[in-house]
């Protein structure tokens, strides 16, 4: 692979060494190798190369690491989003409609969705997608689902306990079983991570702990849906097992936010998921002052966000959630990172991946300056620009 | 120009004929001759055609209608927006930054920043938009900015009337004979509207009175900004006035929404204001039971709304104003078309004009469905599908 250099960048919001929240170097240059960052400076100084693309004075950031979706499903719920908006009560039936339809896809079927849904997340600027399993609820289903991830992605994560499967309703203690035995077992090679949505109508906190501890028994790490709804405990739970991350937390308790602070645990918020579900969003002063990691993520699902544009979430973040537009900018790649505990993404530093974002834009600040304005003009994944995301080779 | 047949339309929101509040008809077809709507039946019946475009099963939706836009405009708010989110206090500092960059910038620069936008709102979905002028606020500044948007589409309106020139601030009875004065004289061979910011800090309710008393005389149709932060009593005014729409309307009596419905002025929302501001948005319940007419547009402009998306408009009016999805997409075509008193737009009918979107779902519902997701897929306007929006001819 030739060496390229992209000289002429206004800003370059590296999340590493620079200016500010975001590590911003101005009249920038960035110098891809094999796939990884080889240098990072002033324009004016860039080493030669094999190709030089100018930039034009345009910002460039690292791709976003969006580090919670769940973009293997099969079946369409846009019926049910119209009738929830125009009055309807949300009810369970709409994941079960979903388990029912992925089930009977093919895998062939459920790949092809997950491969569209990630070019259209990467034309929007994410290079990196962790996908959960969670619509299968049986073994050979939940298996066929960390399959078609792991074709596109390494952070593949098992969501069993996504809710008791539909059948076993009047059985939650075998279901509960299943998930932390034959199902994890069949799941375990597939996946590097194990979450579980911890919330009323799901798993209370004794079984999400019994089924975290038997995903770290397996070597997974752990993840977890939490404190969504109300303040259930699940965070501080979370944090005390070493989740990296514990995602949603809509209503977080002082004592969540203290167990937070202290850990290398992140809290990750999926703004499209209040933003679909007409729910209030968590605001971050509180995690601000106390020193909390976190980030932000798309959760893109079919019910209750279907989303797959970081640009949204982070327009949202700044909206509704108190960030200013650089720390929201960093959450969507540094903090998506850290969630995934990766230090090869989210950054703009010699050594890490190669995963750059070009704006039609001279500032990232206009990534919610401008909200709903396809401002991603060109992406690089792994040294390569593309517009389509690759299967894994 | 050859007649083409778009053929095989899952979902066809005509606006006009068909079912619910988007006028849908299923598996539809379109023909489109001389720039015009020649046909609209179902696909199978569809008339033979010089070409035939399939459209796969996708949705087609009239192109939208964008009543209100201030794309005419110097300089870049990019930092200023920055320290807003951050915490800094709004000032009138920022209008006043981007008077001073509109007056330094020649003509040409202007109209290609305006060009620039108008393709990126086409891109997403926009073929008509009203332009006003607003940030010159002296006359041949506010003529140069008309003559700009005249170069780009046939609803201008004269806003020297947006605040009063900052060299006049204490001369502003001045100002306002300057407006309603020799500046219209001069703005009025350009443009087919007047509107007036009626707001604490622009202009009060005898002084909209007589700008657009002025403006009718000089035979403009009356447009107004109007409750955008307070009850003011202008939107009254506008109804009596017999103004084509009142736009913002975030704060309406009771009275002002009984006016609106004895009316044929247009209730316009501009969501993304009230979002890139961090205001409260107006709700719509109280007009649909009364039976009024309503718009969404953008109010593009660089200090309190900088996108040109109108998807990201319909998904915000759905999230956070209590429109059904189906209500708002009618909101951003039909709505629009009435808020400038077209019937040639936003409408798919047979003699409407051919402005046609494309998307890249089976469902117009994905728009709000779908957030922040650029689901535009493909753009007719005048009948040729195109990506650029090309100057009047
Ligand atoms: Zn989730
Ligand atoms: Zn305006």
């Amino acid at each position: 692979m030739p060496a390229e250099a992209i000289v002429n960048i206004g800003m370059l919001a590296t999340m590493h060494d620079g200016e500010g929240v975001m590590g911003v170097l101005r009249d920038a240059a960035v110098v891809v190798d094999g796939g990884r960052i080889a240098w990072v400076g002033p324009s004016t100084a860039a080493p030669a190369a094999d190709t030089v693309t100018d930039a034009g004075g345009a910002a460039v950031i690292p791709g976003f690491v969006d580090s919670h979706t769940h973009a293997v499903f099969g079946g369409d719920r846009t019926a049910e989003f119209d009738a929830r908006m125009s009055g309807a009560k949300y009810t369970a039936g709409g994941i079960r409609s979903t388990v029912a339809a992925t089930r009977a896809a093919s895998t062939e079927e459920l790949a092809e969705r997950t491969q569209a849904l990630l070019t259209e997340a990467l034309r929007q600027g994410t290079t990196t997608a962790e996908i959960k399993s969670g619509y299968g609820l049986d073994v050979a289903t939940e298996r066929r689902l960390l399959e078609v991830a792991a074709r596109f992605t390494d952070e593949v994560t098992f969501l069993g306990a996504h809710v008791v499967a539909p059948e076993m309703a009047d059985r939650r203690g075998e279901y509960v079983d299943l998930v932390a035995g034959t199902m994890l077992e069949a799941a375990a090679p597939l996946s590097r991570w194990i979450d579980v949505f911890c919330e009323e109508g799901a798993f209370d906190v004794e079984e999400t702990r019994r089924i975290l501890a038997a995903g770290r028994d397996a070597g997974l790490g752990l993840r977890l849906h939490a404190n969504q709804l109300t303040m259930s405990g699940a965070a501080a739970l979370g944090v005390e097992m070493g989740a990296a991350s514990i995602d949603h937390c809509t209503f977080l308790s002082d004592a969540d936010v203290d167990a937070l602070a202290g850990s290398d645990t992140v809290a990750t918020f999926v703004p499209g998921a209040e933003f679909s579900t007409r729910q209030p969003y968590p605001r971050i002063e509180r995690l601000r002052d106390a020193g909390v990691t976190w980030a932000i993520a798309s959760d893109c699902n079919p019910g209750s966000s279907y989303t797959t544009s970081m640009p949204f979430c982070i327009a949202l973040a700044v909206r509704d959630m108190g960030m200013t537009p650089g720390e929201a900018v960093r959450a969507a790649t540094l903090g998506g990172a850290q969630a995934l505990r990766r230090e090869d993404v989210g950054r703009i530093a010699v050594g890490a991946r190669a995963d750059l974002v070009m704006l039609d834009a001279p500032d990232p600040v206009q990534l919610s300056y401008r909200p709903g304005v396809p401002l991603v003009d060109r992406v690089w994944r792994d040294g390569i620009e593309t517009r389509e995301w690759a299967p894994l080779g």
